[in-house]
């Protein structure tokens, strides 16, 4: 006998990429995670906010987040009601589905892409369906009218790093009856994004998250732009004090240094162009990317062989075992003495 | 045309308590926020998380709380398959639901509690069902086999400050059919608790917070004990990381300095009770309290006319319009300075 719901009882849980005990011995490129700190104002805001005494903490936060909220709605060029924060993007797209696919009803997403959605899905006894990627990166059989509730689409795409166009993503929030949620976590590396298309149609919903380009993914940011009815209703349902003190000063002061963010996204692109290059030269294939990663197949199209041989060397990649993937690598981009280190090991593997 | 649930659409948000924008300028008696700064070990654990570039802001907090986890688990004599960490209590009564109630399922609690229960059982689709309190402080009316997925009971009770005692915890457990939730917010404050009883009964969850002993509402910080299959059901569900790096090592150094814990309870009590005291001699009927507020009704039993004689001299307290409390006010304790000031308040308006 068991308490729980079935759907709960039988679900399989979400495996986070590994991370190790004792992080310092490795070189890490496994979470996409940002090598560069993150803006100097971060650190400042949050040591003001402690003060002498971390008095300030004992009090509740702002549950509506107004300072975070309006510094990111400027940055955007949206009203503040057309914007919700996160804890981390994944608690919107958590959100999305309970405020819009009931038990029974369907939601769709590209495979590969974030399997995330399909664990979101189970927990609230919801559908799933996927869709495949053609050779030319659009999405494989998409019908005339998806009638799904929700169809999320990854772009820039994880693992693969390719980036959908606004054109084709416009198309498909046509071809929706539902929404069409665009899940935006490494745009910040990427030339376009799908922001305008919020304005431009009735169903299309942008999340962001500060993890990546902000360097902020210990501190757990997200946020959302979309019709100020779909910002309501997420509004409605989050925990009412979802962000801890800390992690509000923190968002706002990442967002206001729009240079040092910059800065970081040049470098970090830079290092993934001169990686790629090497790599390619060693006779991998290398997809190419929009994002902070790159995924890459070995001459031999055997991932896990070369997956095992880095961890062997305290190098952490990430493999997946889907066959789609198997052949190739995910790769975060480090900095430029992790990936020469990286770029040496794969030259032993061979 | 809408692309949310009927649920979603209709049901109403949580209004949490009033903060004005200049806390500054106000006796804030209205939340029950602790008054006394956090441990210093907190402000110490977050300023060696941050380092001179908060570069450890970065990366990935630990999604299994081990440290934290780890801390609890041994202080309330558990093993650590036992503990669950959230941000906040709110997160768990939110996956309780999700965990145990589909839609049209029954979860119920008493009233008055934490309405917030309701609203986390609308956004499920769950149907609610609320019990009375007799004179003696019991469940009024609850069946000998109550078959709804879930009973919350606060205990002690908000905004009443009464505490239920372990024998008729027990007797409940035994009646419900599904688990029964012991939302222990305050029960630092308190006697008695009922942790024992997670042992004892297969169906008892307890939740706890350390927003309001621990001084850190701020932070967002909860945590759940209960057997290891809930647990680990409450795991899967969650958002795989949902406390930031600040928060855990807050969390880990908070529970840590039981010494500082236990005197600034003590003084909270202290203040508690020579507060009551005052109260009932200017004629105000005060409820016991097992926790950091009192609910006290003026001799008139108006007491929104005292609530906004309080507000017009910037001493905020909480009053609720519904029948069966609004003859009273929940007023949180602060310090002995703020409770006098109250007082002097309470005295000038009659």
């Amino acid at each position: 006998m068991t308490y729980l719901r079935k759907n709960i009882a039988e679900m399989a849980g979400y495996v986070p990429g590994f991370q190790p005990e004792n992080e310092a011995e490795w070189i890490k490129l496994n979470t996409n995670e940002n090598p560069y700190p993150p803006s100097p104002k971060v650190r400042e805001a949050i040591l003001a906010e402690l003060g002498s005494d971390g008095g300030n903490l004992r009090k509740y936060p702002d549950a509506a987040s107004r300072e975070f909220r309006r510094v990111a709605a400027e940055l955007y060029g949206f009203d503040a009601d057309w914007v919700i924060s996160a804890n981390g993007s994944d608690e919107l797209l958590n959100n999305l589905i309970r405020a819009c696919a009931g038990e029974g009803e369907e939601i769709a997403y590209v495979h590969p892409s974030y399997s995330y959605y399909a664990t979101l899905a189970a927990i609230q006894g919801a559908k799933v369906k996927t869709f495949g990627l053609t050779e030319a990166g659009r999405i494989a059989d998409f019908p005339a009218r998806y009638p799904g509730k929700i169809f999320f689409l990854t772009s820039p795409n994880a693992p693969l790093g390719i980036a959908f166009d606004k054109a084709y993503i416009r198309e498909l929030a046509g071809r929706c009856a539902g929404i069409l949620v665009v899940d935006e976590a490494y745009a910040d590396f990427a030339e376009e994004n799908a922001l305008e298309l919020v304005r431009e149609c009735r169903n299309v919903v942008v999340t962001r998250t500060l993890s990546k380009s902000y360097s902020l993914a210990g501190m757990r940011l997200g946020l959302a732009v979309a019709r100020p009815e779909m910002i309501a209703a997420l509004d409605k349902i989050r925990d009412h004090y979802h962000l801890d003190r800390l992690a509000l000063v923190a968002a706002s002061a990442a967002l206001r240094d729009q240079n040092y963010l910059r800065e970081m996204v040049a470098k970090i692109c830079s290092t993934r162009g001169r990686f790629a290059a090497v790599l390619e030269s060693l006779g991998y294939q290398v997809l190419d990317s929009c994002a902070n990663y790159v995924f890459a197949a070995p001459p031999d199209r055997d991932g896990k062989r070369v997956y095992e041989a880095l961890f062997q060397r305290r190098i952490l990649v990430r493999h997946f075992s889907d066959p789609l993937l198997a052949h190739g690598l995910r790769i975060s981009i480090g900095t430029d003495e992790e990936m020469d280190q990286a770029l040496a090991a794969l030259r032993e593997i061979g």
